[in-house]
């Protein structure tokens, strides 16, 4: 064990020593012959010149005769030339030029007289209408230089000018281990609670994107001796090897071990967050280095650390470039905190709103892998500085382009499922839609669109002395106006319990003898809750799992159908999924708060029509406990 | 016959009727099941909802102990809480949370006492290092809306949510029929003079890159039955049908009566150059509708017409969305003449030269793939307008990324082969090397650099009075100075003739006998046969072909050796390519004309490296006829 604590080297030293070292031990590319039709997207190993010219004879480029030009010298509109059979060829577009003809008179300019004879009525230029040898293509000429990417066009001309072979850059294959007992492949039909193991699918799909070939070796269980064989092997086949931890990331570190005794570790830990535990080695096969790389077990983890260290890699085995990710400047919507040990990479949503780029982090966990689903950039926190505060500018690497993060309706509020389906809607009639939806609650929706961080979201806040929805509040936030209230549905908001009710949970009374699970403060529900809790008499500290929050109502039912609650608030749509008893409570106002800015936003538009519409109102149906209340309506 | 004369429909008009046309035929994507592991890339054909929530269990989320986290309540630094065994469980990251806990406290907090006890100075709070069930994904939650591109990281998040198989849309199998008499696949070894298809190659290419599957047929006879056969097959086995005219464009269009008599035209001829000839149609097979169209023969004119009418309709069957091509404004180098009747694509080169985007028009020719080689942009001259004038700001299509050509190094001048091996070698050394280069003749070169067009160029003007190279022009024309002369080499001009000079030219003053082909006007290898002319007391008059001209060395060797012309000048290199004889004439001086402000432009900095490198001295000797003259050095 002899690199049991990790180093904590910066990033950008990291991929400097270990790239260095590689080069030091002679990693360059490799090169292959293939054929010019199967070459596109290939990188050219080498200058590809032309064998042939193309066209490689002189070609008539138009219908009509062939001659010798000087015979028509002087023809004029009012004295014709005429010239005989014999003086002349009729020629098709892409005939080779006859012998002793130098000019092609196009069939639109030949008077056809008798006995075959013709008339011409303007004088012809030599080399008129012929595409001469070379017009597109010298013999000898360079076609494109070293490493170009071949593209259909570049395939064309190599075609053209006789290159029917090329030698190209091979692709590196790839080796992808990955480790974990507790793992099955995404191939075979997973039992009832078996883990799905899809960091290699995603493994793939980067090296597929970067031209690499891969191999996604069986998953090894966690034994020393038997990841130390795997790697050993994929060395033996491979040009890159990929040992993944597994989801257990933390478990004993069976990579660093197993690459030391292939070969050399070359770094162990890097001071990025996540993707520290990243191991960074190589070994020699007969003269050719190999690498090793220990990719961490989380899938966030080990995306960034494919990104940030073995793209780099794999660039210098291509002759790629690293290519910059465009980088804007954009509000962040809460303070991020800078670690004392880490550089730190948080995925974000990007929208603009008001021509205000804003940045909204998304959950920082490291096992969290939709967040590179819903992320437009990625924000780079430096390593002990001061964090960036809420409001501030700061820069974000771009994963999505501008463009379309500049058309995007940036809808953030309280969580329901009819949000995503609207989302739908608007996709299905227009594809090029552009949406993103975040949960923050009802309160926290009105928030962000306080300080224009979003467009519109969704609120369901329960004023207890009125009994009235949203708007005491909006009127309290907004009070000098710029929003408006619209009208969509009420939905029936009720106590989700353990299938068949085993605790016979009836109303909220019986919430202070059972688990209960919470949503977070400033959720419509937990307001809803609250409210309740009052009416019944009852004080927060009475119920048992008050303070465990859950950000969405399907995220309080997973919590309840796991058994590690008895109970949680929420709607009936998320009761059906997780197949869970419901105990309705009330019909509650769900309503979208949307800043008046946002009326003439074609995506706005476009969302207001789907959710008037019969489609919409067929998705409520099937998802349950929906009542339309006059959707589109302005209420305030 | 029904449709002889082609109609000249304007460009949006053509496609938005074909594209209505198809859509009120039914034309819409069809899906298909694949496993998810195997989607990267595809379009998802409805919302993807999450089947099981992810994570699906709550999991430790550290090494460490799991405990109910009320043992701890009061711990403190001085008062440590000590848990004896039994009331905590030893676990690792990914363990499922044991029962009757609700915490995990990390190893580093842990101290181990007597017995197999632990002690804790920090109470834990509930649900601290646990992912609770759903962190990432709950159940029922969409992952993604209808026509989202699968990516890696969706993928990933699919697999985690139990969802193994997916609905993607089906990608089109688009049937693509080469014709022609003279021409034979790329995948034969091709017979001395037989031309090779091409566009079959570029169309799949194309078709692959969008996203869509193909069939390239047999190369078809032109003979109208086989044509017609061929499309009625391919309509038959295929979703969509691009028929190719080949390469004798202007043939018998069996194209147009092919698709009326498999289907319907509905329209043939459209206004623009290149691409006019293009045939619209559709057929029936069984409910669903077959596109058929007809493609221009001429490679530039079916790039076009797939990029502009053939796209759109792909994107209808796969869902995607037409990709607005990034476009911004340059100076155009020369003057745009508009057509009467057509919109009209011209392929240009885009340099940033000093700040001002520089727009360099390529040959327009209609079989020039090359163009679309060097392409970095696309600018439409709209028909029926009175064009645009050289320097006039433009509008472009770029098809180069804008930040790959503000790095281009503009070389714009005399042609010659070094150029191109200069180019190579710093692709060589630095992939990312952004250069071009531009063959305008020596004059042109300085012009282009006086109007701010290009960075530097290669020149061999001959002062006829003092024999002196270069320096009296750059003198003439910038008198202001703010430009730079730098020495590269000695160069063998000489005349290049047929193989065993069968002519027996000896001198130019064997030029009045012969046929010649010329360079031309402001080349400097022009200017050095008007010198030797004169020297020789001959009028270019008494030269047949004076006024036949070329634009480069290989071409001028390349018509001699075609035999349309018995004898060119130009450099040995070119001479040996073609294996003709060269009678050498003089050692010309060719130098580099740099304007100051490009001395720092990083990739001059590099071209100055390679040209004093011993590996470009290599590759003058291969390529014969040159002497080093202080490559780098400053002259003027």
């Amino acid at each position: 064990m002899a690199f049991k604590y990790l180093s904590n080297v910066p990033l950008a030293q990291a991929r400097s020593q270990f790239l260095e070292v590689l080069i030091s031990r002679g990693l360059c590319p490799e090169s292959e012959t293939i054929k010019t039709v199967e070459a596109n997207h290939r990188i050219a190993a080498e200058a590809v010149y032309a064998h042939i010219s193309a066209p490689h004879y002189n070609s008539c480029a138009m219908d009509g005769i062939a001659l010798d030009a000087s015979l028509t010298f002087g023809a004029t509109e009012t004295r014709p030339v005429t010239l005989q059979q014999g003086q002349f060829r009729w020629v098709n577009t892409g005939d080779p030029l006859p012998a002793n003809c130098d000019a092609v008179v196009m069939v639109e300019d030949v008077i056809e007289a008798e006995n075959g004879a013709v008339e011409l009525f303007i004088a012809a230029v030599p080399w008129q209408h012929i595409r001469q040898i070379g017009e597109d293509i010298a013999q000898g000429d360079m076609i494109v230089p070293s490493y170009t990417e071949i593209t259909p066009a570049i395939q064309g001309a190599m075609l053209a000018a006789g290159v029917l072979n090329l030698e190209v850059i091979k692709k590196p294959l790839v080796g992808v281990i990955p480790t974990g007992n507790e793992l099955v492949s995404p191939q075979t039909d997973p039992q009832q609670g078996s883990i799905i193991e899809f960091n290699s699918t995603i493994i793939e799909g980067m090296l597929e994107d970067w031209g690499c070939e891969s191999i996604v070796y069986p998953i090894v269980r966690d034994q020393q001796i038997l990841i130390s064989g795997a790697v050993r092997k994929a060395a033996e086949e491979c040009d890159f090897v990929l040992l993944n931890a597994g989801s257990s990331a933390g478990k004993k570190d069976f990579s660093v071990d197993a690459i030391a005794q292939n070969g050399e570790v070359i770094l162990h830990g890097v001071a990025i967050r996540p993707g520290k535990p990243v191991v960074l080695g190589a070994t020699q096969r007969d003269a050719k280095v190999i690498p090793l790389v220990g990719l961490p077990g989380y899938p966030v983890s080990a995306i960034l650390v494919m990104e940030e260290i073995v793209h780099p890699a794999m660039n210098l085995m291509l002759k790629k470039i690293d290519e910059e990710k465009p980088m804007v400047e954009a509000t962040v919507s809460r303070r991020l905190t800078s670690s004392l040990k880490y550089l730190e990479f948080i995925r974000a949503r990007i929208g603009n709103v008001n021509g205000k780029l804003v940045a909204i982090p998304l959950n920082r966990g490291a096992g969290v892998v939709s967040s590179f689903v819903k992320a437009d950039g990625i924000i780079e926190v430096p390593q002990n500085t001061e964090g960036y505060e809420a409001g501030e500018t700061v820069p974000v690497n771009l994963v999505r382009n501008l463009k379309d993060i500049n058309k995007t309706l940036v809808i953030t509020g309280s969580h329901d499922p009819l949000i995503d389906e609207l989302i739908d809607l608007m996709k299905m009639k227009w594809p090029d839609s552009q949406v993103v939806s975040s949960h923050v609650g009802s309160l926290g929706g009105l928030m962000a669109l306080k300080r224009g961080e979003s467009h519109l979201g969704g609120t369901h806040l329960l004023d207890e002395e009125t009994g009235e929805y949203n708007k005491s509040y909006v009127r309290r936030y907004f009070r000098d106006g710029g929003v408006r209230l619209i009208s969509s549905v009420f939905r029936s908001q009720g106590l989700m319990v353990t299938k068949g009710n085993p605790l016979e949970i009836k109303s909220i009374a019986d919430l202070a003898r059972v688990n209960y699970v919470n949503r977070q403060k400033g959720s419509g529900t937990r307001i809803l809750l609250d409210y309740l809790l009052k009416q019944n008499g009852l004080e927060p500290g009475q119920i048992k799992g008050y303070d465990r929050e859950e950000i969405t109502h399907t995220a309080v039912a997973a919590a309840v159908a796991s058994g590690t609650a008895d109970a949680g608030m929420g709607i009936l749509a998320a009761a059906k999924i997780y197949d869970l008893d419901f105990i309705p409570l009330i019909w509650e106002q769900y309503d979208l708060l949307v800043s008046e800015k946002t009326l003439d936003h074609p995506e706005y538009i476009h969302l207001l029509e789907v959710l008037r519409s019969d489609a919409f109102a067929k998705r409520l149906e099937k998802l349950g406990g929906y009542r339309l209340n006059d959707p589109g309506e302005v209420i305030l």
